[in-house]
């Protein structure tokens, strides 16, 4: 083969392990929103089949070869092209993948899958003992897995890398160690001011299908195309992909609290829009999809939280919720309506915090998982240090673990590592935006006339298309000017909860 | 390995496979039910990936030397025993599978997925032209296929075998002839006394929401269990399974045509409860399912038809029925009902056809189909041959071609030899039956009463539990004490229909 038909060769092999995962992401949305409760253990078997034949088509010895013969020419290349960064990006997860032994792969699948039940159960009874020996396999799992990884500083590198490619923990802590230092005295401050805000509006009762197609409305207005995914209901919302043509969100509704599903489905509406915004030529390749989960939940926070939290975004769209919900928005006004969705109040449960609040959950979840994966936290310990973090961060304890340290599915699934990129969505988020402002000028009117069009082309231009070719850290660099930097973050916040909470 | 190990190694493999089949299953139940319409080109891919490697896996030689090993061992086992048919029917499938080229394979698949589209405008268009050449490629292909498969006597038996094993062509031809002497006559007497049967009341405006509730209050006292299965809508209704935890039917709604859903739904709920009535011990084995085609069929059949279009079924529900759609049904008795919904009446479409004109538009097509396969038949002439039948058998001409020989989408898929499993099922449905009432002589008085448990479980007793066990004439000589006859069938119709024709 001539390094054409190589090449070639190589994107068919990667399109076969692709469609594989496609395949695996469709029985997972299908798990999620339609399987009837008996299909699950038949389902996990077929989920664990897809699972093993996408890893074994992917660590081949072809597609190593090919990898190998491409890169001389692919080093050729500029580093932001196709070709370059599909070696690139290839090469990073194939040598990754083979650095795995199955055996633990197969370890790890089967104690989490044991692990979701225990969790399931120790929530539902509170009671942290009954998840607390499948949380010490798998803390070992993820060590023995870093291990397997490698790394050069911290033993969380290793596992946070999975999530967010080429960044360290160092990194991370400095980041969040700066978010502390501002967001303790602002939560604070807030908190003497707390008779500003009044929510009671949103907790009256919302007729369900009617706050279904208030939120289709909505997103069909933001550019979510019907034709390209759809949207379910889920007990927890997520977004999917199957490909170019297919990306579905799925949402909750609860009648008696209207952000629950409106935002909700704003939120996943973010990520779909980045999954259904990549070049067609990176199509059924590594580098389809999104460039980290940081990245992605960038995507997420700037359209729930940024644009869909502002007042100009209900300027236009409020007038429009109270025609179709007069009676429970009696009174109600833009300002009042706007304070109302902002209300920052310190709760125990991360996904209910408002955008003040949020980090500190995060901070508190990284810092207990650096602790056990660096093995200066015993897992049986977890609920009191959880505990006392609370007290630190947020000013609360909770009541029970239910409420604590149990409240997360992550750790039950294997994913340490994960939480911080909540928290980096959020602050690349509003740094994004803000060269967003400096490159459309007229945009905060736009939102206000209920125009995103011109916002999702420079989404599209300058982040989606990219795929997966850059890490959040290149990203933030080639759009903005600068790393990844909280300065931007913290002024939004300060600006915006600062005018509502009169600080 | 011994024996025992041996064993527990084919099932583990045999189970993977099962699992890719299922996998697949799932991805067909979502593309015809929930996919957005932009997902369909990366969903084919999908679904040819799966197809490959669940070809793959069954085709490998470590299947094939664990078969022969296991062989002698099994040949000493009982002929019904679970390990004696599970060497015997993995065996059948397995040599099958093997003498397909892969080449073959795909070049089926390739042109399958061209001639679906090229039918659908054909049909659209009413065009045969446009169809044509595709079809004439999948004749070749089908003739290419039946001489790997192999044959003793007609061509023909090859593709028959992959849908109704054991079943050969001069058997259905010798069951189709009696049938045919017996139906025409019938038919003729009855199209005497059209006068006589009134559906009017069935094309009135039904709400659709009503009608999907009240099939599923039916299905659910037939016995579909909605723990294990689900409900949905299709352009096509169709019954798919993913184990025995999780089977789905799905059906379509005509608001001004109350049969349409109500009988779509019971129809799919016998292929249902089929589906989840096979013994634990069969799970993820190729003993997991229906016998074939034809059994499967008798399934459907019989609750839709010999129970459900019963006047002691409507004793029981048509009062009900009456409750939801008081004013469409005023005026209306339990035997004026009965009659409506029995009404026969010479059409074009096969689907919409009656009991007693059914099977006509079966043999017209498996007539047709051996004439092509045996190249008596040149595709191009199909049209005029499919007319000339019609008249022949129905009396009827159809006014085109997309109300004649492009109604059916099975060609389009290469499914030739399957058509002729839908009267063996209507045959076999009635044989059954008649058992059924033999050795549960207070049957009828149980269905005037709406209690079908101790229907449901003599079929799984009798049929359910075997799985895939036997063939379909083994099935009947097992549970009725001979093979199966038309005998039972046609007594079965000249008596209704004779009543309600006054013939």
């Amino acid at each position: 083969m001539n390094t054409n038909e190589k090449r070639e060769e190589l994107k068919n092999l990667l399109g076969q392990v692709e469609d594989l995962h496609h395949a695996s992401g469709v029985l997972g949305w299908d798990q999620q929103t339609y399987m009837p409760p008996r299909g699950a253990a038949a389902r996990a078997q077929q989920l664990a089949i897809l699972d093993k034949l996408a890893h074994e088509s992917f660590t081949t010895d072809a597609i190593g070869d090919l990898l190998s013969d491409l890169e001389a020419d692919a080093a050729k290349q500029d580093y932001d092209s196709d070709e370059a960064s599909l070696l690139r990006v290839t090469r990073r997860e194939y040598d990754k993948a083979k650095r795995v032994p199955p055996a633990l792969i197969e370890d790890i699948s089967r104690t989490t899958s044991l692990a979701l039940e225990s969790w399931t159960q120790a929530r539902a009874e509170s009671n942290f003992k009954i998840f607390q020996p499948d949380l010490e396999k798998i803390v070992e799992l993820e060590i023995q897995l870093a291990n397997c990884f490698g790394y050069t500083d911290r033993i969380y590198d290793a596992l946070l890398d999975e999530y967010e490619p080429g960044m360290t923990t160092a990194q991370v802590a400095a980041i969040f160690d700066g978010l502390k230092q501002e967001l303790l005295p602002l939560a604070r401050a807030i908190s003497q001011k707390t008779g500003r805000v009044d929510d009671r509006c949103l907790h009256r009762a919302y007729d369900e299908k009617k706050q279904w197609d208030f939120g289709v409305e909505v997103i069909q207005r933001l550019g979510f195309d019907f034709e390209r995914g759809r949207q379910d209901k889920s007990v927890h919302p997520f977004t999917t992909g199957f490909g170019l043509g297919d990306t579905r969100i799925t949402t909750r509704v609860d009648k008696h609290f209207l952000p629950m599903a409106l935002f909700g489905t704003i939120h996943e509406t973010g990520h779909a829009l980045y999954d259904m915004g990549y070049r067609a030529e990176l199509e059924r390749t590594p580098l389809a999809g999104g460039a980290s989960l940081g990245t992605h939940e960038s995507q997420s926070r700037l359209w729930e939280n940024v644009v869909g939290r502002s007042r100009g975004f209900w300027k236009f769209f409020f007038p429009r919720l109270r025609q179709v919900f007069p009676r429970q928005l009696a009174g109600q006004t833009v300002d009042s309506f706007y304070r109302a969705i902002n209300r920052v109040h310190p709760s125990f449960i991360r996904v209910e915090a408002d955008e003040v609040t949020y980090s500190l959950h995060i901070l508190l979840r990284f810092e207990l998982e650096n602790d056990l994966i660096e093995r200066k936290l015993k897992v049986a310990d977890v609920p009191e240090a959880w505990n006392a973090k609370m007290k630190e961060y947020l000013g609360i304890v909770p009541p029970d673990a239910a409420q604590g340290c149990l409240q997360d599915i992550h750790w039950s699934g294997g994913s340490i590592g994960y939480f911080a990129t909540y928290s980096l969505g959020s602050i690349f988020s509003v740094q994004l935006f803000d060269q967003a402002l400096r490159d459309l000028p007229t945009l905060p009117k736009q939102i206000e006339r209920g125009e995103f069009g011109e916002l999702l082309k420079w989404l599209r231009a300058n982040l989606h298309q990219h795929g997966r070719k850059f890490t959040l850290d290149e990203l933030a660099r080639k759009i903005t000017g600068e790393p990844l930097q909280t300065r931007s973050y913290m002024r939004y916040l300060k600006t915006k909860f600062g005018e509502i909470y009169g600080l």
